[in-house]
Parts: C-alpha cells; sequence; structure tokens
C-alpha cells in the first residue's frame, strides 16, 4: 500500500504485493492493472526522475510476463534494465519507489541485490539472453531454474553480443524466451540493417496478426489471433514459408503482436508458454513513452529525465554556472571540424549524451552512428585512420569496456592516430557503479604507443581536443567527466598543447598534491585547507598520465617531503605509472611519503557525485587528511625538514 | 626469384614478382600460377612450421583478388591474417617466407609495418569488415583508397563485432567487398546456428552454380556461371525470390562459387567488381588444407603445424620434457568434474588450444564451445554462475580482452563466482605481439571483487584449478603460459591453496625477489646468479595479485634492502599493487630500494619465447642486473647494510 499516490487511483494495484498475487486476477483486472501502473510509474519518475519513456513501454510486458511466468522461480531478465520501473513496484518495492537513483534508495536498473525478481542486473545493453541462455542451462543441469525469459530492446539487439547469444542458442535448442521489445527507438533514433529489416517486418503485418511458431502453436492461440498467424507469416516473410532472419538463427518466431494489447500479450505467452520446446522470439511492437502525451510527442521520448510536472511535462532543470563539458566537447569539435576536414566523429548509439549531435548538425555526413556497436566502432575508426581519416571515437569510459580488444589489437598495436574523447570518466551520480567510468585510464595507459589525457578543467578540454586533433603518430585519448565544468575562464580556441607536459597551479613548500583530471577543483580545496593548518601545498595538473611529466615529478618529490597523486580511476592506473616510475629510477630510495589516492577497491553504489566522492574517500578534506598524516610523523617528533 | 624452391617447379611464380605481375597473365597462366602457389606454400611451411590449412584453403582466392583488383591501392584484408602465406609470397615478401614467424623474420600474420599490401594487419579474429567500411568511407570522403575486400571464414563470421560491422556496413551502402570464406572449418568444427545455415545454402545449391545479385550482374557473368544463377537462387533460398540472411542486412549475395576453381572466382569478382554500388557478400566455399592430402586427411586440416616432411606429412614435434600447462589445465580440470557435477567449461571456438578438448571427451554435454563469442561466453558463464553451477571460463589471455566489459559489468559487479582459466599468459612465441597475455593481471587484478593468481609452475596449477573450483564466493582468474612447466613433482590432487598467501622457495639476506607467475624459475636462476656473486636472495612466490599477501610483503621489505618484483605481464599489474599497498600502508618512507619488472612499455614481436623475454628485458640476468644494481650503490660506499 503506498502512501505518495491517490490510493483511489489504484484500487487494483494496491492488491498487489508481489507477483503471485496477478496470477489471481482477471484477464479484465489485469488490463486495469497496467493502467493503474503505468500512472503510478508516471507519478513516481515526476518526483524522483529517471528512464521514463523505457519504462511506459513495457508497461503491459512487465504485468503479462508476471502474470503468465512463474517469477522468480522463472527468471525474467530486463536488458539495460531501465524499463525496470513497472516491475519494481510490482515486485515488492513500491513503497521505496521515491528513493530511486538516490543515496541509499533503490537502484535505477535491475540489480540481484535488490530483489530474488532480479535474477540477473544490467545497466549495460545486450547481456540478457547470455545471461537468459546460461540459466537455461543450468536448469537443464539440476539448478532450481524455471523458465528463462530475456527482454530486449531493438537497439541492444543490435550489438554483436545478441548476435553471438541468438547463434548459440539456436545451436543448444534449449527452451528460452526472448521478447523482442521492437519500440523503434533506443536512446536515439536506432540505425543498421537490422532496424529497417524490423521496421519492414511490423511494416508488413498488420500489429494484431500473430505469426504461428512451434509446430502446432497457433491452433493454441486464442480466437482472433489464431486467425491472423498463417496471413501473417506470409505478410512477414513475403511468402508462405519464407522464415525471418531469427528462425535462420534457429529461434521460432511469433509477431509482431502489439506490445500493449494485453489480451493480445497474454494469449501469446500463454501459448508460447504452453507449447515451446526450444528458444522462441516473440517480437512485440511497442511505443516508447506510450500513454503519457508528453512523453509521446518529445523527440527522445523521455528517455531519461529530470523531475516534472505530471499535468504539464515541463521538466525541473537545475540552473548551471559553467558549461557541461559534454557540451563543450561537443561544440569545440565541431570548431575543430570545421577547420579541418579530415576529422571525423564516431558515436554508439548515443549521439546526444556525447555531444555529437551538436557537430552532427552541421557537418551530418562526418558523425557516424554505428549503433550499439562499440566493439565495430573501435575499428571502424582504426580502418578510418588507416585511410588517412582523424577519428575521434566519443563513448562513455564504462562503455568503451566493449572495445577493449578492438583498442589493444586494432589502435595501439598498429599505432593508427584514433582519437578517443572519453565522457563520463570518473563516479558518475545516479546511474551508479555499472556507469562508473573507474577503469579507463588504467586499461589505456598501459598499454604501448597510447597517450592518454585528463581534462582538469573545461578549459583544458578544449587544448586536449586541438592536441588530439593534431596528434596524428598513434592514438592518443582523453577523459573528462560527467556534469558542468569549474566555470573557468575559456580559450577563444584551443591550443596544442607539449605531449607529456603538467603544470603547476599553486606553489608550495611542503606537500605536493600531483592531480590527473576533473578531481582538480578538489585538490585546490585541499590545498587552501592545508594552508590554513600551516602546511604548504603545492598543486600541479598532470594532464598526461602517458607519457608521464617526469621532469615534474622529479621536481615535486625533490622540494616537497610528501607527494600525493589523486585521479577519478581506480588503481593500476596515473598513480601506479608514478610508482612505477619512481621505482625504476631509483627514487623510492629518498624515503619520502607518496600516497596514491584513487577510487576504492569496491564499486560505489548511485548518489550524488559529492557523496560518491565521499564514500570513495576522495573529498577536498580526504586528500588534506591524507596529506597531513603523510606529513606529521616527523612534525610530531619535531623535525620539520622542509627542502627548498 | 626463389632459390629456396626449384626453378623448375615455378615457371609462372618466378615471372611474379608483385601483383601487378598477374595483371597481366593470361587466366590459364592464373591457373598455373595458382597451382605453382599452392606447392610453394607447402615447401615453405614444411621448413618453418605455421598456418598450413588455411593458406592451402584461398590459394585460388588470393590470386583472383590480386588479378582482378588493384591492390594495393584496392584494400584486401585477411580477416585473422594466418592464411596470408600465398599472399606474402605474391606480394613481394617471397625471398623472406623461410624467416616467416621467427625472430626478426616475417610475422605469421598481416601486418601493416611489414607490406603496403597489408593495409590492415590482424591476429584476433572478426576485424575486417570493420576495418573495410572505414576504408571505404574514407575514400568516400576523398582519401586515396581505391576498392576495400575483406575475406573473412565463416568461424570469424559468428563473432558479434561482424554482425555489428554488416548491420553497418548494410545501413551505409557503401560499396564494400565481403568474400565468406566458408569452409565449414575454422580452428575447430564450427559451432552456432550460423553454420548450419550456411551448410544448408552450400548443401542446396551446386557449388558451380552462382546466385545473381545486384541488378544485371547475371547478364555480366560469363557462359557457364550465368546459366546457373537463376536456378540456384531458387535452391539457395528455398523459392524464387527469397532472400538469404545477408540480403535481410543489406547486402547483395554472390554465391555459393567454388573458391578453387579459378574461371568461376576470375568471372565472379570481375563481374562484382564491375557492377557492385553497395556491399556485396560473395560466399566461396572452400577445403581447409585444399591440395596437400595429408592436410585433407587431417582432423585439424593442419591448422598450425611444426616442421613437416612433404612427402609423408609427418610432422616433427619437439620431445617434451615436462607436461604442457595446458594438458595439465585439461586434464586436472576434468578430475575435478568428474569429482563435482557443478563444474561445466566454457571454451570460445578453442577446445583443443585450452585443453578442454580432454575434458569434452569424458564429459561432453560439459563443455560448451559458444564460437568465437567471448563477450557472450563469458555472461553465459555468469547465467551459468547465478543459476549454481560452477563454469570455467578457459580463454586465452589475449582474446579475454573480447570479454573486458562483461568481465566488469556482469561478473565482477555482480561478484559472481565465474572462473577464468587464462591460457597464453606472458609472451607467447611465434605467434608474436598480437597474441601476447601481457594485460590481463592489469585489467583483472584492478576489478574490485576479483580474485587472481598466477601459477609460479605446473603442480601449483593443479592446486589454483582446486582452489578456484572451491571458491564460490566471487570472481576468480588464474593464470598460466603456452608450453612446458618445468618439471616439477606433480601432486596426486590440487589443493585448495590460502586466499591471498604466497609462499617462499629460498631464504636470502640481501635481496627479496617477489615473483608473480611461470618466470618463477628464471627469478630462481637469478637468485643463484646472484648468489655467486655474493648477493643473498630471498625468491617468494606471491601465487595472488589479488588479494595481495601484506605480511609476505612487509617482511620481505622489513628482511631484505631490496625489494624486487618480476611479472610476466605489463605495468598496472601485480607490481603496480605492491607499490600501491606499500605506499598506501607509509612503508616507502622506509626508503627501501623497490623495482618492478615487468613486460615493457612496447609490442614485442615474434621469437622464440626466451628471446622475446631477452628483448623484453626480463631474463634471469635481467633480474640479477636490476637486483645489483638496486643492492650496489651502498655497497659502493662501503654501507653494506644487513637488515635482519
Amino acid at each position: 500500500m503506498s502512501d505518495h499516490v491517490c490510493a483511489t487511483l489504484t484500487p487494483t494495484l494496491d492488491r498487489v504485493s508481489g507477483p503471485s498475487d496477478l496470477r489471481v486476477l482477471t484477464d479484465p483486472e489485469l488490463c486495469l492493472l497496467a493502467q493503474e501502473l503505468r500512472r503510478e510509474t508516471i507519478e513516481v519518475v515526476s518526483k524522483t526522475g529517471g528512464h521514463l519513456g523505457s519504462s511506459l513501454g513495457v508497461v503491459e510486458l512487465t504485468v503479462a510476463i508476471h502474470a503468465v511466468f512463474n517469477t522468480p522461480m522463472d527468471k525474467l531478465i530486463w536488458d539495460v534494465g531501465h524499463q525496470c520501473y513497472p516491475h519494481k513496484i510490482i515486485t515488492g518495492r513500491r513503497d521505496r519507489m521515491l528513493t530511486l537513483r538516490q543515496a541509499g534508495g533503490l537502484s535505477g536498473f535491475t540489480k540481484r541485490s535488490e530483489s530474488e525478481y532480479d535474477p540477473f542486473g544490467a545497466a549495460h545493453s545486450s547481456t540478457s539472453i547470455s545471461a537468459a541462455l546460461g540459466f537455461a542451462v543450468g536448469r537443464e543441469m539440476g539448478m532450481p531454474v524455471g523458465d528463462t525469459i530475456a527482454v530486449i530492446g531493438d537497439g541492444a539487439i543490435t550489438a554483436g553480443m545478441a548476435y553471438e547469444a541468438m547463434n548459440h542458442a539456436g545451436h543448444l535448442k534449449s527452451r528460452l524466451f526472448v521478447i523482442l521489445n521492437d519500440n523503434d527507438m533506443s536512446i536515439a533514433p536506432p540505425v543498421g540493417a537490422l532496424q529497417k529489416y524490423l521496421n519492414d517486418i511490423a511494416a508488413k503485418g498488420p500489429v494484431a496478426a500473430l505469426k504461428a511458431v512451434a509446430e502446432g502453436v497457433d491452433q493454441h492461440l486464442p480466437g482472433p489471433v489464431r486467425d491472423g498467424a498463417r496471413r501473417a507469416r506470409q505478410m512477414v516473410t513475403g511468402m508462405p514459408g519464407g522464415s525471418t532472419l531469427f528462425e535462420e538463427f534457429g529461434f521460432e518466431y511469433i509477431g509482431p503482436v502489439d506490445g500493449h494489447d494485453m489480451p493480445q500479450l497474454l494469449a501469446t505467452l500463454r501459448a508460447a508458454r504452453a507449447r515451446a520446446t526450444g528458444p522462441v522470439l516473440i517480437h512485440a511492437v511497442t511505443v516508447k513513452g506510450k500513454g503519457y502525451a508528453p512523453a509521446e510527442g518529445a523527440d527522445d521520448k523521455y528517455h531519461g529525465v529530470a523531475k516534472f510536472d505530471v499535468a504539464t511535462g515541463q521538466q525541473v532543470k537545475a540552473k548551471s554556472n559553467a558549461p557541461s563539458y559534454t557540451a563543450v566537447f561537443g561544440q569545440r569539435l565541431t570548431d575543430e571540424a570545421a577547420r579541418d576536414p579530415r576529422i571525423v566523429a564516431i558515436t554508439a548509439a548515443m549521439p546526444g549524451g556525447t555531444g555529437l549531435d551538436i557537430m552532427a548538425r552541421r557537418f551530418p555526413a562526418r558523425v557516424f552512428d554505428v549503433g550499439i556497436a562499440e566493439q565495430h566502432g573501435i575499428t571502424f575508426a582504426a580502418g578510418l585512420a588507416a585511410s588517412g581519416m582523424k577519428p575521434f571515437c566519443a563513448i562513455y569510459s564504462s562503455f568503451l569496456q566493449r572495445g577493449y580488444d578492438q583498442i589493444v589489437h586494432d589502435v595501439a598495436l598498429q599505432n593508427l592516430p584514433v582519437r578517443f574523447a572519453i565522457d563520463r570518466a570518473g563516479l558518475v551520480g545516479q546511474d551508479g557503479a555499472t556507469h562508473a567510468g573507474a577503469f579507463d585510464i588504467n586499461f589505456l595507459a598501459n598499454l604501448p604507443n597510447m597517450t592518454v589525457m585528463a581534462a582538469g578543467d573545461e578549459a583544458d578540454l578544449c587544448h586536449m581536443i586541438a592536441t588530439a586533433a593534431a596528434h596524428d603518430s598513434g592514438p592518443i585519448a582523453f577523459r573528462y567527466p560527467r556534469g558542468e565544468g569549474s566555470g573557468v575562464e575559456m580559450p577563444e580556441r584551443g591550443q596544442v598543447l607539449p605531449l607529456g607536459k603538467g603544470r603547476i597551479l599553486r606553489n608550495g613548500r611542503d606537500v605536493a598534491l600531483l592531480s590527473f583530471g576533473a578531481h582538480l577543483p578538489e585538490v585546490l580545496a585541499a590545498a587552501e585547507m592545508l594552508q590554513g593548518e600551516g602546511i604548504s601545498a603545492t598543486v600541479a595538473d598532470a594532464r598526461f598520465a602517458k607519457p608521464l611529466d617526469t621532469a615534474l615529478i622529479d621536481q615535486l618529490l625533490d622540494e616537497h617531503r610528501v607527494l600525493i597523486t589523486i585521479e577519478q580511476g581506480s588503481t593500476g592506473g596515473f598513480g601506479a605509472l608514478v610508482l612505477h616510475y619512481l621505482a625504476g629510477s631509483g627514487q623510492l630510495e629518498k624515503g619520502r611519503a607518496i600516497r596514491t589516492m584513487t577510487l576504492p577497491d569496491r564499486f560505489i553504489d548511485q548518489g550524488a557525485p559529492a557523496q560518491m566522492y565521499e564514500w570513495a574517500g576522495l573529498r577536498a578534506e580526504d586528500i588534506r587528511t591524507t596529506a597531513r598524516a603523510a606529513f606529521a610523523p616527523s612534525r610530531t617528533t619535531g623535525k620539520v625538514v622542509r627542502l627548498s
């Protein structure tokens, strides 16, 4: 029972404390439930913000799957997981929905540790079929698992991983349900030949018609659904007996069905559940933002929204004092592209999130959206670089993990000048641990041939874009965080930075704080705090993790008793490379106090970025404390030695 | 002109110093050339060893492509690149073929730095379509590029990356040629629904028949080829007008053609080249090992062979004194599986290379070959683990890079007990830089929740298999090298190791050598050398990079003036984690000499492993020199302080 929405609006939903309660409802009651669930989802997200459009698109699917299948014994796996809000509401988390994406609250994605109804968490795309197949095989080997159902979008299914999983599932022939949630709209309008193919299927058949699948399934379908089945098969494939792409993979294919028509969905799922013997793909056509006019009418279908007014759809956007790093990247890359026709850009289905939509408006033919396909995108960029172009691959830090081998094997090993623009570096806030850009310094800066930069502020980002554009001798990467810059003065035009050279922002005598990247304001704040305690701190911005500014490091070590590196990344990255250098050059023998401040050895749940960095032990206060503790021992013995 | 084969056997080949010489030959002369090229390829590989089967399968394709297309202006990209020996022979490298895969010689793969005829190097699978599309787009944007041709095998095309590339190519509609080299046989018999589909296509039509594609192409095909075209279309798809999977991706489809019928190949390529306006897939059916009876008759089609006798096909195998790590893994995992029915194993198309063929013989239903699909394989394993099984993912170190995001997002973040058995860790010999297992310590040991081990010898590998089998609380990885063990006594049964505990193998007073993994024999040898110079060395085997044995590290640091870590991996890995620990615990203030010996910051070309480690600066002598230099400074000042 929820007290945050008017109880009279949700009489059916109020009777549902878990999916088992759905299984005693009549079909008309399930229809009512879906209506109430949609309304509640809108109410919740209007107060919390979040992924609204995709959740509204699967309200009926959510109700129908839980009503027909025996969750949690049956394993329901939501691909990406951002469409799970209705699922969370009816799986025992209704009273915590207003904590969504907040510190200490519910995750914005599915999460194993949160509920037994989330058997496999997600947040990156296209993993669901693989995981569902794993559960299905576990069942066949005696594990306590019922049916397995993967719900995957038409964008997510373009990723190579989904194809690999379908190929394997078609080979194993395990009973498995894949529901293709086809809304023709992932985050951005989808691209790729497969999408066109799906559109063709959906356009050819009346959506209400069913294509029959496993032998005899059509005979077990109820009334109007059954009638259209054989006719639909003909319409979908162009001729009787023709097969769809999915059937060529070894799946039985049912569809297209109307993903908002509850009776049709229930009938389809019941028939499929009763008859399937192998892998089945159910093609459901849905509308992103369904049932909420402002969402349906918006270009992005309210994919991710701030808090909003339910009546008007008006979102409450926080005022910003400085431009976002993303906008700076988009605008400044466009400026560079205007000067150099060899500059092109690649995004993996995130033109808006990366800021490349700005460049695409001016140079539409020079921005390539490859779909959710980081692996291909990076090697495609390598091919472009080999042909003489200057490709900028703009991929979030955590998604760049998808193309790691391509970075190693196609880019670094061949020393091809691909530019990696890495947004969402460091902790990202409400999207939580799955989206944290924690590992890119580590997995890039230890590769031969790679140059790795991080922007200390938004002005430096401009310089790094210019530096990357000019760097034709090998691969180069620059990372920058989600959110606003620090409000520094912006240069008219980015300047090419000297490779492997940092900068000193503040001179002190006792402690050297060597920052790499956008934690710089915290580092400067820590220096101020230390000043107040009588400890004089130098602050330097390394700019490069590779090549290291070894002269700067030598100087900092010689002139200070304490050296602390600070980065918004894991161990094994910038700090590690500084330590390797100092070890190799024999400078650890000097006995200086050295500390490497990195993200801790655990995943950090969602919260405001400042909160997350507090959990991570990386606030200015933490830097101050670390510096003081490293500096203090000799002070307490009265031996404050100042190195000049 | 080559002096290493009898000139009278290769009169046509002797007239070819480069592809332009092919373009003045008549078609009958090209047929002769192919025969001679096959013979020469066999001769060469009989003396060098290497990838014979795949090279023999593409002899006619190699000649036909270079004869019809304008390489190097046209970009020919061989997927994987191990089938490139005939290509190397006719692209100016004939006189260096006997240096193949040797130190300082030709690479066993395509390589940009080696020839302008290798526009995009490879060695990992499934990158060619992405790269070719990059070149094609570069051409459209004004770069000096002609046509682009990717040759990809039926195994390689099952990887998700190839699907992503086809999806994008079908969307862009750029003119692009993909030649599917369908030999129904990658390294192992192929798996997956797609393979079945390809077999169905090949079985339905007479191989000699052509399916016509781009409008009007069939009318431009010569005599007998043209006649079969329309009939073949019907046979391939089951009915007139039906389409293949590739056409559903937006490709024009030509095929299947006989990849060893030179007139048919030439005619097909000429017609396609003359008429294509968008992406074209040419489906060529070939025989791996074609034209050499011992290869055609072998189970593995001589995929990778040692030197052999041409007359008999008998391979010269070096005698081994100790079992290979791979065989130990395969046998001991089978033993564990016999005791624990929850143990299953996953390979990505490498059952023989990983030793899982041993387990598959005894427990065929418990070994899953997912095809060339590391991404899917890892998340499939995560699903299995979530269902309660104990999956062992056996993937070479360098191929594990393909599934990095899945390791982070699906395994580590969810703390699922997937076991990673990482063969080919460290430098691997003749396969060179692309196959080096250089980065796995780095990319795994910096992840939260992950346990990372490395086997110091083959007996420890047994213990680590047992440890991984018993470790149900989270993910665990263990790495081991290519090649033989060091001949240590083998335990009857592996014992579960205490987590995060290393072992001391030799006690000394001056220098502590802390080894992680299979470089242990070199480290022990270095200790012997140092002993001869009056420097007493302790040798410890860390066993774990994560969690670190901090008590052991403390002890080594306290009791020695020098601490050196040694690992067969890049920076940012084991040594870095030791340094991070020492920095964080304030122990760098002790001023001890610390060195981290890792692979250097460059890619190491092929050679014997010992040679490669010499280039890497990691021989026993190098360890000795490093230890002596770190220990010496105070010795020269007469201040040899022994810490007890």
